[in-house]
């Protein structure tokens, strides 16, 4: 039988959580974690709304998952993110051990791995899953906002 | 006439911070931030109680001044931490452009300048304000945990 619990279904959700971004004016970014095929939290970008630069989505879905959990260290969960995180988010990912890292489009100016923000050792990342996806939308919501 | 408001009298106040989170078990880091002379955000380390790695005393700051300030940039204001920030804090430092950091003890093993975390352009840093008192209350909090 076919697992469906493949990365790209999961993304399909952190995708999801992009559109609520974009239909808020935010910079349409969404995230969810994962942890036995089951989501634990989920999130979108909301520093415009919130005034606050640390609103990122994976820094709120780190946060709501570690409460799921009632712990702060997130082994054995697998982050969704639609757009590689930047340093800030990679260096809590790093805080939080996570075990895996999925990522959508790379982002070739703020993303961790150009900046070299270093992850935890034992952490995974697989890169490029639905990038065409959430790039686009990326390119959707410069394109509105420069009209 | 003599100028009161110096960094030292800025991290002093930082330093109280951090004993208020050392006297809670947290690992003893404490910030401030300061705009024309006031002080508008207080914070110390809160990621055990909260059980949270993102609760760092800086990333708490950010999201307090921004509040206070109604807006999400930082430019004007300082940072007083007692430690250097990580990879995380330095991150939020940078999308909030702040316009000086000032911090105590170095971290040599996770501080943001070994690690090369990038800072904004515009940000000023400087290092080593009351950096003893900082270590010596780090080095009696282990000292402690160790017993």
């Amino acid at each position: 039988m076919e697992n469906i619990f493949s990365d790209e279904y999961f993304m399909k959700k952190a995708l999801q959580e992009a559109e609520m971004a974009f239909d808020k004016g935010e910079i349409p970014v969404g995230a969810i974690i994962v942890v036995e095929n089951t989501v634990i939290a989920r999130s979108h970008n909301l520093t415009e709304l919130l005034r606050d630069v640390t609103a990122h989505a994976e820094m709120q879905a780190i946060t709501a998952a570690a409460n799921f959990l009632g712990g702060k260290y997130l082994i054995g969960c697998t982050l969704y993110v639609t757009i590689e995180p930047c340093q800030m988010c990679a260096g809590a990912l790093y805080w939080s051990q996570i075990s895996k890292i999925v990522y959508g489009a790379s982002d070739d100016n703020r993303g961790f791995e150009k900046m070299g923000t270093q992850l935890h050792p034992r952490t995974t990342v697989v890169r490029g899953v639905l990038a065409n996806e959430a790039s686009e939308l990326m390119k959707r919501f410069f394109a509105e906002r420069r009209k």
